[in-house]
């Protein structure tokens, strides 16, 4: 790499090459531009950085990510907790608060059965989800995991491993585009896609 | 934004978010990375932005980055001082030393003449660039600003400049790019590479 910038520099370009989506050349640029950048633009971000996991918990119900444990819509008493929508990730639930339409709790599974990438159910929060499933209580569990083969393939597992139980499992529809990214859907679809789920 | 973020996470999206080249979706993705890394993952990150100045300075021959003022480049017994090469960006000097063919040394501008984003020439490393080719010994100034129109630009406001000096001004060859293809190439491209055609 870059032998010709000084340490510090390449310290920083490889570190942000690290990262998903940020190539080499996008990395030297981001590294330059911060370097012209004044002193106070750095702090905040190597700051914002050193300090991403400080005060962040995993909601002990559902699993996403909150300052409090349980987490904000697990404790409100105004979420419909016999409704649980179960997504992969944590800007999945972002997502779908941001439509509006969902009043129930969630489930973050963080991630999807993988077996090429060795993501099989234990590694997934799927133990979690069966025993609240039965506790008891519940009427739906609706299954939102992202329309591409693994989240597919995750909402298949589940419905195969809950098929004995009276809970109702709904799928929400493919108003999304298949191969899709749930957390990319704009909020219309989203919406769309949660009122026109079908019952298995 | 995601007010469904813990205070932590929100913070790293939006210093991201202010990076160039990233969106505050990308941002979110970056943040989400990071967080599942291990938290051995963001020291190395977070500090390499804190020390991203520490021992940087610059060569104030040149005016490159270095870890010493002068730097290696100019205060290596090997280079040519008689030949400079002017460019715009650090970046560019990298991208020329990548190439091994150049053993002269260089005059980083820091920029570009745009009155657009009010550079002027004295917001330019341009006056040192003047000092440097008075004090004479020089055979040549290579211009190799960026082919743009704020590039361009100053390549012509050096060139006036230096109309009535005796030493030798040469531009770098502009035309169609090795592994290019013909058909894709711009008009403008194509009329420089036809006027700057060589006899075989």
């Amino acid at each position: 790499m870059s032998k010709f910038l000084p340490k510090s520099v390449r310290d920083l370009i490889e570190e942000f090459a690290k990262l998903p989506g940020i190539g080499p050349k996008s990395a030297q640029r981001l590294a330059i531009y911060l370097l012209r950048s004044p002193g106070s633009r750095l702090e905040p971000l190597g700051r914002a950085v050193l300090n991403l996991k400080e005060n962040v918990v995993f909601c002990e119900t559902c699993w996403n990510i909150s300052e409090e444990n349980p987490c904000p819509i697990c404790s409100d008493p105004g979420r419909d907790k016999s409704v649980i929508c179960v997504v992969e990730d944590v800007l999945d639930v972002v997502a779908l608060e941001k439509t509006g339409d969902f009043d129930g709790v969630y489930h973050v599974l963080h991630g999807a059965l993988s077996p090429i990438d060795r993501i099989g159910p234990d590694q997934l929060k799927l133990i979690d989800l069966f025993r609240r499933i039965e506790k008891g209580g519940l009427d739906e569990v609706i299954l939102a995991t992202n329309p591409s083969l693994e989240g597919e393939a995750t909402s298949l597992y589940i419905q195969k491993h809950l098929k004995d139980s009276k809970v109702k499992i709904t799928r929400i529809a493919r108003g999304l585009p298949v191969g899709g990214d749930l957390e990319y859907a704009d909020e219309v679809t989203l919406s769309r896609a949660l009122a026109g789920r079908l019952e298995f």
